[in-house]
């Protein structure tokens, strides 16, 4: 049994006692559903390992709270353990501290406690941590979108509570070489695919990437060969080379334009697409979004890195990322957050909330 | 039973028939050590399952003869099977029937049908086809390099019934390059190992291999690259990159000449020997090779590859190739002979040791 009467920092502690590793989910999704359904005031519903609630007080604008609820494979880290103000532990970060803080303003809202100025709409999900086929707020985009629908979306990850908008595309390309197998000792009958992928690399190599404001915010680029494989054996003049390159892009570049931009670095190059995830304007121009950097104080940077703010972009809700955790601990074996971190960014999303 | 008076031919067809893969050669070794020991004029040796036997007629010079027993593995063609001139069937190229032939001098010298100009060691031996630390050959180099000593080897490796002479050295680097890992979302927090291979494969693909002059022969090098390796996940920058580069080079070089040539090629660059193997100078100037020169007819040309005769070569014995095989045949599962080639080796043998 979840208690969302409890504090933020002892509900992030219930929460990563439950494990809940990529897949594995259920359980903490049953207890998430349950928790939410004593609250009258809350519409509860489950699709697949994901749990929605929403109110319905006829307020002018809906904000969206958002917070995968898997985490990574645990790494000798569970149970959590607290040391002052200090809780370790799997996943303390990335993100249950984060779904603690939505599930506390639910309590809030549900106890009557909090009379909040805006509509509300939770979603709880599984499989973020893995293949992006599974992910449960992708399936929720895809097959109920209208039950995502809203004036802004906050995604509780892990940021240090410093509102980070929007966030970088994603798109993977492999530029494969060709060439002519030959014995080595008699190389000149073949043609070096390993060779011939020198250019390709002195692109890469001299890049010269982007830093481009959008939106008030500053997005760096990158284009990064993360693979490369060639070879056939020790005496052979290799036929193929592959070069894997991920270009991380600003949003100022839709999916179609990265493409356009990786294709044009590598002309006279073969270029197969593999793989692409658009980038996430930051939307902090609307009012709604002023407001909450307004009731969260600091100046709001750039998401360096792909969150599935960039569906609720394609959604057409603006979404930024806010969460008491700090991201370089994401994944870590030795994961943990401030508990002062945890009830600060409570209290920063209650006088959003609040006003 | 081997019958070593019968042509070639039918001996090559024998030797064949019996299956003898790397490793597994001790039936084919029992055989031939069996049919030269009925010779009293030759003095036969066993040694793992490599058969040595020479003569001692008081020559002042003498002529090793050598083949390797072994076949690469079985492709569907056992048994041999003859079709006009055209003998099919494993190892009928490389290498049987030029054993055939050594053995068929062992034959024709032994029965007191030929008596040579010369005093002949006769050297089959095994495991030729796979990893080099288990050649026959190299094991006797190494326990009892003087049964190998002799003014001239001849090594009856397929090259078509056209004097090889020497070979070419072969060594193996592996270049590597080190990085920072990093998110590739951060890139520029790490320092990406594949990029760093840019110049590295840039050296390679513009290396101007050399053609060289030796004693006579044309010897071509190639220096390339073989493989490549590098990456850690499709979002990281990576920390590690390799490049294994395999460089052929003339017999004007010792191992260690190669070596320095290639760090100086890569300067700058981590490079680390993994593997390397002499060239052998073909040796042809001596007045004895000029006379088999002469017997054989033909222009003689340069080994591109390496082979045993590198081993003569070290223990200072001028060391040729010569075999009624095609060397493009060998391993192939269509690997054939022409009969016709097989019996004119053996004439040029004989015409050889007669002068």
């Amino acid at each position: 049994m979840l208690d969302l009467a409890s504090d933020a920092a002892r509900l992030t502690a219930a929460l990563v006692d439950v494990e809940s590793v990529s897949g594995d989910e259920a359980r903490l999704a049953d207890l998430v559903e349950a928790a939410l359904r004593r609250y009258p005031q809350l519409a509860v519903e489950r699709d697949g390992d994901a749990v929605l609630a929403r109110t319905a007080l006829a307020r002018d604008r809906r904000v969206v709270l958002a917070g995968h609820l898997d985490t990574v494979p645990v790494a000798g880290n569970l149970p959590s353990r607290r040391d002052g103000d200090t809780l370790w532990g799997c996943g303390t970060s990335d993100m249950k501290s984060g779904v603690a803080v939505m599930l506390r303003v639910a309590h809030l809202v549900g106890s009557g406690a909090l009379d909040p100025g805006v509509d509300l709409t939770w979603v709880c999900y599984e499989c973020e941590e893995i293949e992006a086929a599974r992910n449960g707020l992708g399936r929720l985009a895809r097959t109920r979108p209208a039950e995502l629908a809203g004036d802004l979306a906050i995604l509780l990850e892990p940021t240090g509570a410093v509102v980070e908008g929007g966030c970088q595309g994603t798109l993977r390309v492999v530029v494969r070489l060709a060439g002519i197998r030959a014995h080595s000792a008699r190389s000149w009958l073949g043609q070096n695919a390993i060779h011939a992928a020198a250019p390709v690399l002195a692109r890469l190599a001299s890049y010269d990437a982007r830093t481009v404001d959008v939106d008030g915010l500053t997005y760096r680029e990158g284009l990064n060969a993360v693979g490369i494989s060639g070879g056939v054996a020790g005496n052979v003049v290799p036929d193929e080379c592959a070069v894997t390159v991920n270009y991380r892009f600003a949003p100022d570049r839709s999916e179609a334009d990265a493409l356009a931009h990786v294709r044009d670095v590598f002309a006279g190059f073969d270029v197969e697409l593999t793989d692409s995830a658009p980038a996430a304007r930051p939307g902090l121009d609307t009012p709604i979004a002023g407001e909450f950097v307004a009731a969260v104080g600091g100046a709001p940077r750039a998401k360096l890195g792909w969150t599935d703010v960039a569906r609720f972009g394609g959604l057409g809700v603006p979404a930024l990322n806010f969460g008491p955790g700090d991201p370089n601990l994401a994944h870590k074996a030795d994961e943990h957050v401030s508990v002062d971190a945890v009830l600060a960014a409570e209290e920063s999303l209650v006088r959003f909330l609040s006003a």
